[in-house]
């Protein structure tokens, strides 16, 4: 089967650790592991969110202007690209897989109503307000940014190259760099694209068999965090978008896994599972986390 | 013709400029236009070099010290393949050429001598000495690091299966993300790779015919900026040799060019072109530039 994997940047960087190199690098050790069992009957794609690194860039970028130019958020978002591509691509080749990562553009429409009310803060706090910054949970004033709809990867001639060499292919870190198409040529723009809507574009671009979303939690739950909370181990599509409009799994957080996976699914993908990293394996098999099919 | 192009890092950000993101596009946006030229008739993979980038980096990582953690050279390395990755495909699509780039990292051998004498210094200036650092130029001190010889291109893999489909790969930038062979594993090392020499590593590798080094002057001279200076058009890889012999060209300049077109020819390269960015299409043909042949 041909598996797209969309890890999380929060995965990289555990509670308490200060995302040193060592420990985001032990931290993609860790995982690759997982890959490479999945990866022996399988042809897997890895993409990978980037919240913590881009973060931190862009806290570099403040800390040194003056001193030097700082680079948009269309370029850091490269740069990150770059920097847990190489881990991720260092560690799998060390686990005996082919693994390569393309710098990834994906495009977003100009016209995507996100861009007229932008939601996602950004970088570090401020304590005074700057134009486009909004008070984020009382830790200060950030930047905020559009997060558009993914329309399509750019790159996916050079990802289609690389599979049919079986190649494994690691693409579209951070949601991709997002980019709109001005007089018919590609610029970057401020935003950012949530991972798991990047990664269910891709899936099905390059007509993946599952759409896997390793999460921090074993599986999706219903009435998460309370009393009668209940776990759900399989859903069909239809009960998944009940759930959803029922307001059922949290902005920001669950919801976008669940809406990739819905997505996925009624675009011709076989299932879509989210589960716990540990799992990935029994997942795959229908013996852990939850998994949506048509 | 399959061409290797290597660009220059210091091409992007011009003298006066402080090496916005504006700017350095605005400089590859030129690049991309001589290179679309050449791409017409020819088959060709682009590497870049990151001394500046890397460079603005680095003082990034050290201004937000305490508050970020900092990234390593290797990893440092791998962001800016990102960022200038991104730069040129960008550029490279909008003048309809399919290119992406690779992350890649680069084997040199951890008994290479440049590692118990490192020559080359990086990142920002300190007014004290630390373990480590050199005095250098008189502009205070700075960290210096070892410039190994470049082995095998990692990722070759996938830079082939991309020139296969036909389309144009972007790699090894900044000479690749130096990595060791410790007990069989890939690990990252600080240490800086000369791009041209990562350059020739990867037009041998890929059987390349030429391989083109455009540079800040129209060709290759002898007596340089001496009264009887002497512009060289074409050269044999003896004369070549001899005049490295001879120190006629400058340590950290033209020599390592020189020698990377040198050992590009011995190892069964049909020549080798160094020219300015201009003349890229002329030189090609033998109408600009310095040719090194067999």
């Amino acid at each position: 089967m041909k598996i797209v994997v969309a890890l999380g940047g929060n995965a990289l960087i555990l509670p308490g650790q200060k995302g040193t190199a060592q420990d985001q690098m032990a931290n993609v050790k860790k995982t690759c592991e997982q890959l490479r069992i999945i990866e022996e009957e399988n042809e897997i794609v890895v993409t990978h969110g980037n919240g913590p690194q881009v973060g931190n860039l862009l806290i570099q970028q403040k800390e040194a202007n003056g001193k030097v130019a700082e680079m948009p958020l269309d370029v850091c978002g490269a740069m990150t690209q770059g920097q847990l591509g190489y881990w991720i691509q260092q560690e799998m080749r060390n686990e005996g897989l082919h693994a390569t990562t393309i710098v990834t553009q994906v495009l977003v429409d100009g016209g995507d109503p996100a861009f007229s009310k932008p939601t996602k803060p950004v970088g570090p706090f401020y304590k005074e307000p700057q134009p486009g910054m909004v008070q984020d949970a009382g830790r200060g004033y950030r930047k905020v940014v559009a997060s558009p709809i993914p329309i399509e990867i750019v790159e996916i001639d050079a990802i289609k190259a690389m599979i049919a060499k079986g190649l494994v292919v690691i693409a579209s870190g951070g949601g991709g760099i997002p980019v709109v198409k001005k007089d018919g040529k590609l610029a970057g723009v401020e935003a950012v694209i949530d991972k798991d809507r990047a990664a269910q574009v891709l899936a099905n671009e390059i007509f993946a068999d599952v759409l896997m979303i390793p999460t921090a939690v074993d599986c999706v739950k219903l009435n998460y965090g309370k009393k009668d909370e209940k776990e759900i181990w399989e859903m069909g599509v239809e009960d998944a978008e009940r759930h959803l409009a029922n307001g059922e799994f949290a902005e920001g957080s669950m919801k976008p896994k669940v809406e990739a996976c819905v997505a996925f699914v009624k675009k011709g993908g076989k299932k879509a599972v989210i589960c716990s990293i540990e799992n990935i394996g029994k997942a795959l098999e229908g013996r852990a986390g939850t998994t949506i099919h048509a």
